[in-house]
């Protein structure tokens, strides 16, 4: 058997548990150096391939890599660049395999979204379309859990334990207040396009707390809205309202977009919680609090399911086992073969089958009325959240890794992205 | 001896470990069913002895009652009713002592900030001032950690905890994402009068995070502000800024006031964070996220500070040992023996010299350029934040009580507040 060297990049928005894939793809490399001589991970994602960027794992000990496993974040920079098509951008695909080339790569590890599974796949063409030979695999990662095929992705059961647990903090704070003072508290929550997220926050309705729901997948109806938040307020004495960062209005205008200025005549960027809080209080004058939860849910790893860090860290194990059992251009999954007990395992998927391809929330996971969730969306969200893994603490702080992050030395002349 | 009630209430903002307070001072009144036949718990605080509802404590179970110690919130509701002087509503005083007798109640405690412990400090006089024997303790409660003569406040050390992680968590978040989008990661944290909160934020800085951090006891000046952030952004390639909610201009104005309208033409309420980030992405061009913790802050029990968690313990439990050797007008307080290691031990002081004194963040705690903490901020700070201290965990979200809070039965006419 040859041996060549792999290179692993984290794509996108990164996760609480992205670093647990990171984990499992270069303990597993690790274990078969008679394949894999090193591991080089992109600095800042695909730019470190393309700029010839590349970090020397090896120069980590295998107790700072096994840190990765409860580091939140990406340990190697991710980016937010998307490879244009092979006709388009020819440049590039030439300059991945010089790069390739010059440094023994023969293993291509992507770490991303659905973004990411597509430009994964146009690498796993390079072999048949440039004659260069090399393995591509997608390690599946994503907060929006919108990867087809998947039960479910890396990243997302953090972010629903996260949300869950804060809305009923939260809520059991309002409802202690909401005799004299606040009655209702807003939480806005990430997910633009799918409301997975803002599902997990309606999942305290199970204990019993008053919440209202607003899903990216439902068009706002103010009056409804507002007449559920009195219905509750009105039974319970207060109300929590969870909102999707993707709740629009029918014309698709968000909820977030008010068309205001600030003092210099400049847009005002608002969230779509103080947009709803106000909405509540001009029409039923109840006191409010409302908070935007942004990069704290989804960097939480103090708070991560251990589901969710045990099958991020399978899949990037997966990823290598795949890639030297000779498939390519393939994306390991996780099967749900039972939900209670939760039972999954790995399987692989095509690549062809999951780029571009998005998975939507299904219609009968939200509630006729559209403001909470029904009892399948409960029961695929459970298992998903369950488990606490917590990281290490020093002093009151949790101990998260930062990598020394050497640079592999250069061969190649520089490249202009 | 007399067997006497007790009356305990929580008031004002509540915490996540105000309950572990509750839970010390019920705890201790069982072991001296000699002294002490019952707790009667206020509903919603002190309005629950105006309105004579009170809940019977002694049909909560020892595991119910046990459970406090790790559920957030205010277990019997709390309230933002301030007694007014006895000269002013001697009605509402007579009233107390009304239900006081009617219920046999020996005993006062009240578990509260600034304002409580000077409406405690009036209870405690009614025996001098109105001829009822009564003894009133406060048992100190305030995120804001502003109450005087005890070194720290119960509730604020693990609000310290959670924002210093989650300010943590974002900024290796930032970090990550940095090379082609977000550069600006802000956070904004309560403290309206006081950068306490702030402050912990800033402990970020210790782990290699280039953090900006805006004091309520700063002037906000812009030009400074953004130098400090261009600074460190040009130097490590992000920048996190902490914003307490109390910053404001010289004018005194507060950030989060914009005087901007929305459509209808209403003033529309923001935070500081969104304020601070469209400033900068004004001034610098910079991609930034921003967060608005709010409740999530004061109600995060999953990530409470063991050491607050166990001195809100014993806060009650003093409070009840201080009356029980026939102690009134008084407030438990923490005591720091020594830093590193952390010794404390608690004493207590006469409320005379707690009630109306407010205790600021010492201007050496502030960094020269004012955008910072110093060395000795950072001693006081990271004592308050050692130890975890889980709740437990039920199919992945954390098991919080519910108590029943049965009304004890009504004696007494109607009373309107």
């Amino acid at each position: 058997m040859t041996i060549k060297n792999a290179f692993y990049a984290q794509s996108g928005g990164v996760t609480a548990v992205i670093n647990a894939s990171a984990c499992g793809v270069i303990e597993a490399a690790r274990r078969h150096p008679e394949r894999i001589a090193n591991v080089y991970a992109g600095r800042n994602g695909i730019i470190g391939a393309l700029t010839e960027d590349l970090i020397d794992t090896n120069q980590e000990s295998n107790a700072d890599i096994a840190a990765l496993r409860t580091t939140p974040s990406g340990a190697f920079g991710s980016c937010r660049y998307k490879l244009k098509g092979l006709d388009a951008n020819k440049r590039e695909y030439e300059r991945l395999i010089e790069v390739f080339k010059a440094h023994n790569i023969g293993y291509f590890f992507y770490n991303g979204g659905g973004d990411s599974a597509d430009t994964c796949f146009k690498v796993s063409q390079l072999s048949e379309t440039m004659g260069y030979p090399v393995q591509a695999i997608h390690v599946p990662k994503t907060v929006d859990n919108d990867l087809p095929i998947t039960d479910n992705c890396p990243g997302f059961g953090s972010v629903a334990k996260y949300i869950a647990t804060s809305t009923l903090e939260a809520s059991f704070d309002v409802r202690s207040m909401a005799k004299t003072s606040t009655k209702i508290f807003v939480i806005e929550v990430m997910g633009r396009h799918a409301g997975w997220i803002a599902a997990a926050g309606a999942l305290v309705a199970d204990q019993g707390i008053p919440v209202v729901t607003l899903f990216p997948e439902i068009e706002f109806n103010q009056e409804t809205f507002l007449a559920a938040v009195k219905t509750k307020v009105e039974q319970y004495g207060y109300c929590s309202i969870v909102v999707s960062e993707g709740c629009h209005w029918p014309d698709g205008k968000f909820l977030a977009e008010q068309g205001t200025k600030d003092a210099f005549g400049h847009a005002q960027l608002g969230g779509a919680a103080p947009v709803v809080a106000n909405m509540v209080k001009q029409a039923l004058g109840y006191k409010f609090h409302w908070a935007v939860a942004d990069y704290l849910q989804r960097a939480a790893r103090h708070l991560a399911s251990k589901t969710d860090v045990d099958q991020a860290y399978a899949l990037g194990q997966k990823a290598v086992e795949l890639a030297l059992a000779g498939h390519n251009s393939v994306m390991p999954t996780v099967v749900r073969k039972s939900s209670s007990p939760y039972i999954w395992e790995i399987d692989f998927a095509p690549l062809s089958k999951v780029a571009n391809v998005e998975k939507f929330m299904p219609r009968d996971f939200i509630s006729a009325d559209g403001y909470g969730i029904t009892a399948p969306c409960r029961e695929y969200l459970y298992p998903l959240m369950q488990g606490e893994d917590y990281p290490p603490f020093d002093n009151g702080l949790p101990r998260y890794i930062t990598l020394k992050n050497s640079a592999v030395e250069r061969k190649l002349a520089e490249f202009k992205l």
